[in-house]
């Protein structure tokens, strides 16, 4: 497998890379730019210029440290879009505070769509250390490169996925352990598998139950419903509503007998 | 959308929310009341008054606290017996210390029976913020206001979601990815979610395989086997053994030809 | 329940057990030690020597200390092999360097092979506390008496279950939310669960794509490739494709009308 | 030397002793009692049950932890009268929550203060180990048996020595490197040095500019200031203005000579 | 004593005060800033603006933030100054490198010129706490009001003192325990002390050996040297030497006989 | 002045200097091998394998850190003589624990040992940060160069300074404020300072009080006590008494005059 030289040979190589610790701070100042009523241990003004010089630092360019604290207020109003999705999808919210404080949903997405944000403007490497935080933190994996619309919901989360090509309407909502993956992939002449567009699109106002995998270049059409534990690799119309075809269910005959 | 205008109303105003960090002081010192042999960085007397004084601060109410140090031994009570259950289901377990010290199982029920306590004497915010502690580190999302009875397992546990309306007789067990969630549910007036009913009834020895979503107020009934993988949206009378219906297989003609 | 008794018996005896901070700082020594270049805190020879220091002190034992150390270069390879076979299978890899500090597979598979070798070498509870590790921060659950072969990949792997007694084969790729599970087993005469081989074995070249459960002592064939969301408890020939079977799809006649 | 005899044993073995780290968390929390309006981290009532709790286990006495907060106002006021003192003493004020905020005589005031109630109630070890963390944060070393009246004002602090016998009135003040110290003793017939009164007595209003040393059980009198540099080993009547006899000044012929 | 009123009522207050914490950090940067090639946790100008955010937060003024980053040059040339005058003064140095890491000079040095930059400023509270930082590490206490020129050493440094309008030339070398104080002073009205000219002025080139007492607005002309251990209330002459009076010697009869 | 272009030039390279935290971490590790059953965080054999792995990444040679391990018993039977010299010397010692817990004393003295004996191996710049370590904490400073007996007691220690070519024979005893220092020294023709023996020689059985400076390559005689406050800075013979000449005293016709 010539991969593997290749890993040796990088991997021998001194790098300069990113500080997971500097990402961390970064993203635990970010939160009192975006909730500052919530968290108060930095004042907001001054929690955007320390973002922006860790950023600077961390970059090594102070254009994109101030480009991306432009950036900031665009992302807020993203954000307060997806609470207000949360809210409106969740019956168990008694407030919106609650939902900040204690619904993966919204560390998934301030991460999410600040990674997305500074991929945009080219930065690598960093992108990617801050939605693995997220990862980490509550078990939802979506990748920085994914495009993904207004009023995005998830409840519980964890086990989604959300590959780098995919792409994600408005008011679209995932259930825990939904992927939306690649089905297969093919490999260049240097043994490299090919970078093109290979994950889902999901077009607005489409609600995708749990468990469900939806794999490859295929559009699922706006207003539709997905329901749970469903394997889907093929384009869906407008208006639908696909079900995993029914369990066949018998009687238990010795009592504990597992399956 | 009327609700992004009650999130950015809300989050305009000043809140005063429980500590995240109290909170995680207060469940490690629960672990030494719970399992004084196995964590011992402070003797049980001492750290059931400190969890007392935290509460009372988190709270405002002395009341509060005094009352939840009293129920105390009923959860310990409640979580042996979550652990003889998981000892019972796991051929791999060599010793109970074992159980305590490395199974996200008793960490999630630790969380979950405190939070479930506190919410039954009527402390908003701090016990989804306990059970939401759990879910980042294992991945389980047990909603505090689920009922949940005695001799509760789970193994893996990661991507298992219990929905704040479920109820959960003896003797269950929920293996890794299981859902047990909400089908839908309708708005009031003013735009908001209507919190009823919605989450499945899982009756006395109840056993879910892995990956399986339950959808809706429908009663599991006792004594029913549930294979994995399976999207059930339906009751089942007891004594029952549900399984997804076989899934094709085909040859493959070509080597390493993906799906 | 027997087994309760056993629970409050055991955990009324004051035990001694491994320090869960000390295996996190062996794990991050390991680090440096693995992968000097991309992690720098200590250099790699000292850092060794201080691995070895931690486990003789939380087993108790020089001999195997000096044991596990002399293992490390083996490790090693299996490591880079593991990261190769990612590179591989990921056209979203930008470099080598990006696998290691953002993929989950890499801090799962260090905590694997290293939890592997020491339970190997006899030594108890710790490697149970060290896989621990890495699921709470992955959410892969990989036992460490499962056998893994060269060059295995997971991608997101949030879910992902391998039980005590798998056996998995080289080139295998697992994606998010896999199952290889246990279907049932038997009791002892003392009441507790048998521990005997009830897990699956995956041949080389095989892949399982999201939340598909296999369950039970089954063989999957070489060179087959398991689909999404399926459910399997039987044995596969070698050269084999299994899917699950269509869902249905239907219109919506209402909009917005849930599932 | 018979006592090395006495350490090599003594070291041999196995003690158990308060835990510095608690000793420190609870000086902390100490500061939220006497101080709500300047340290909040903890509500001044939750803030005393967790150091009754934190007592209860370093001395293993519920009793002590009880009478120790009831002591607690009691403490306060004399700390607030060491403030009034610092205030009295020193032009460069700005306000008061400059004194308690920066002043390191508030930090030396509030540990001697509490371990010598501590010390009164007959709790061992702990109050050596109070005055010890704040002479390693601030050079000042008082003897938790030290006898201290009330508006006790030092100023700079640094190098002050009062050793375990002195009796301080009201009203005095001490500059930086004052030592009250002993001047000899005499040893018992197993060779250890015998504790009784050998550390000077200051009456009220007595003033002790810097670096003087007075020592042996000595009585300066009451309205007495004692100049800077002077080394004391006899009685003072009241009223006395002490000074060392003057330096000679001569002409340096060389210039940069040294001395 | 009306003092005490004071107290009660200002400490009775709610008061906002800058955070230890935040204070540290800056600090901490600062040492960035001033010594890139030693310390390198942040990248200079990453560091000055994260400098420049605590200060607004802690100050609530950008321009101050603004105004103190724009001295940083001139601090910095001050301070390679000092380093500079302690390794003309002590020949045990090595390297620079070595003075910069292990010198307490460097530390004192770094908080006053920082502190006495703020206050000039018109920032409260914080310069204090700043000099009490490096006063609590090192034992030294420089007030921020001070004024000191160029080329200032002190070497071991603990229990030196420096009073508030201490006015200090070029050259200038304190040995440990020095201080430079107040003699006496007066109340206004209110009973508060009167802050006025009260500590003494020392001219270019004196240096002052240990344990000396200069003390009220005395005038040390240049070119003197100062004996240790001596008190000093009087003004002294250019190109002068003042010595302690020479200690009385007497043969001891009695062995061990103490003092 | 040519000393500031060398700052400048040494500060501007970039330099490889030891970390700070890992020698904070060495101490503490060491703490565990000389006092196994006061200190408990790491058993002694696993903590001496540490140090010497943390001694070989900080001074780059393995050899090194292998000879200190084996000076290790040496310098463990000094310190228990130290502390039997502060038993001997302390009559407020309550237990032999007490010492070494809450004495700074200890502190000092381990890190001076221990500094001392790598100085002697030829350790750069690492020596001088172990001492200024316990500098900071205790306000006591020695050089590791120093040449220090057996049986070397401290009390309240703040303020003790201990120059670079003093030499200490055994039983000796200094109090508080104590300066072993130099009086002048020569520069060599590039301005530098020289490193020639410049600080006082204390024979066995030598005690001096507290304050007290003795300056210059003198040498104070065996069996000699040294009165406090006193400026010495010429021979003693054996069997001497040291003290200040009296100080004068007058009555106070004014009460509260100040000095």
């Amino acid at each position: 497998m010539d991969m593997l030289a290749n890993v040796v040979e990088e991997l021998g190589r001194v790098s300069e890379n990113p500080s997971p610790e500097a990402v961390g701070r970064m993203m635990k100042l970010l939160r009192n730019v975006f909730f500052p009523n919530l968290y108060r241990e930095t004042a907001p003004g001054p929690a955007e210029r320390m973002v922006a010089a860790i950023l600077e630092e961390q970059t090594g360019s102070r254009d994109t440290a101030d480009a991306f604290v432009a950036e900031l207020p665009a992302i807020r109003d993203l954000l307060y879009k997806d609470v207000a999705a949360v809210a409106h999808n969740d019956p168990a919210v008694t407030s919106i505070a609650e939902i900040v404080l204690s619904y993966p949903a919204i560390t998934v997405m301030m991460h999410y769509r600040v990674a997305h944000s500074l991929l945009e403007m080219g930065v690598a490497m960093l992108p990617r250390m801050i939605t693995e935080l997220a990862h980490s933190a509550t078990g939802v994996d979506i990748h920085p490169a994914a495009k993904i619309g207004e009023y995005f919901a998830i409840d519980h989360g964890t086990g989604i996925v959300v590959g780098a090509t995919s792409i994600i309407g408005d008011h679209v909502m995932l259930y825990q352990g939904v992927t939306l993956g690649a089905k297969n992939f093919s490999y260049d002449s240097d043994g490299r598998p090919i970078d093109k567009p290979r994950h889902p699109i999901l077009e607005d106002n489409v609600t995708v139950y749990s468990n469900t995998s939806i794999l490859g270049r295929v559009t699922v059409g706006h207003d539709t419903v997905v329901g749970g534990n469903v394997w889907l690799t093929h384009d869906v119309p407008p208006f639908s509503r696909i079900l995993q075809t029914n369990a066949v269910t018998e009687p238990i005959f010795e009592h504990g007998a597992g399956i």
